[in-house]
């Protein structure tokens, strides 16, 4: 059994050095909410995590299946609620891909594994929340599909 | 309602670089997973997520309180599966502070209200992840506690 471990350290107002495998990245609320913006704030990195995840796996996969892309952009929307706890309740996650000859139903294929299979941080979000996803190859876009 | 959104564009390897409200963060596989180490991998990230939004929380409350301290550690560790999808399936928080005359109710009081109420993020990983706090004050740690 792997264990993770991340180590934050109170610096000043609301701003934290957070240490995650030897790199450090500071986070700090917004200046409109008593912070002083020095680094993302905490909630948004749920967003990045699961980009990263999803992100690395649908690169991965695409090179085992031979599939050249010009350039890939991973943007990823939260929806939150407006009480207490503020939380996630649905997520859209739109990869989008241009490039020549990228074949819709090899990306797709790609995504599903990543996000039924693989990726450990949407298995976890997708239980609790709308996880949604939409494909957009140059100028053809999918609708949304629910995971 | 309000939206958070994230941007991230594949550079190189499994490196990606994510825009987060403004800020950027590199993040990339380890070496001993085909990517080059360029930041941190993404499911740590998960972790410093939960790291700041309950450690701001702590904090605030605290001066709400008019608790002073010296050092203010925030240690999360997550614990992974074995199999895929290779998912966190508990996590614990250690709360670690130093300083004079902190009072553990006190610092009890702002733990719980920010894993029971305020905090979006531990809102979210709770109901799917065991999770549970430990409150270092100085010397003394207490037992760990599920959330």
């Amino acid at each position: 059994m792997k264990t993770n471990t991340v180590k934050a350290l109170y610096t000043k107002g609301m701003s934290f050095d957070i240490e995650i495998g030897g790199h450090i990245i500071t986070v700090d609320a917004g200046k409109e909410v008593g912070g002083q913006g020095l680094g993302p704030s905490p909630k948004p990195l749920m967003l990045a995590s699961l980009a990263g995840c999803t992100g690395m796996d649908v690169v991965s996969l695409l090179k085992k299946m031979r599939i050249d892309f010009d350039e890939f952009n991973l943007k990823i929307e939260g929806e939150l609620n407006d009480e207490h706890p503020k939380k996630y309740n649905k997520i859209v996650l739109y990869y989008q891909f241009t490039g020549n000859d990228i074949p819709l139903d090899k990306v797709e294929k790609a995504v599903t594994l990543s996000l039924d299979k693989y990726c450990g941080v949407s298995a976890v979000y997708k239980q609790v929340i709308d996880l949604r996803y939409v494909l957009e190859i140059n100028d053809k876009i999918s609708e949304a599909v629910k995971v």
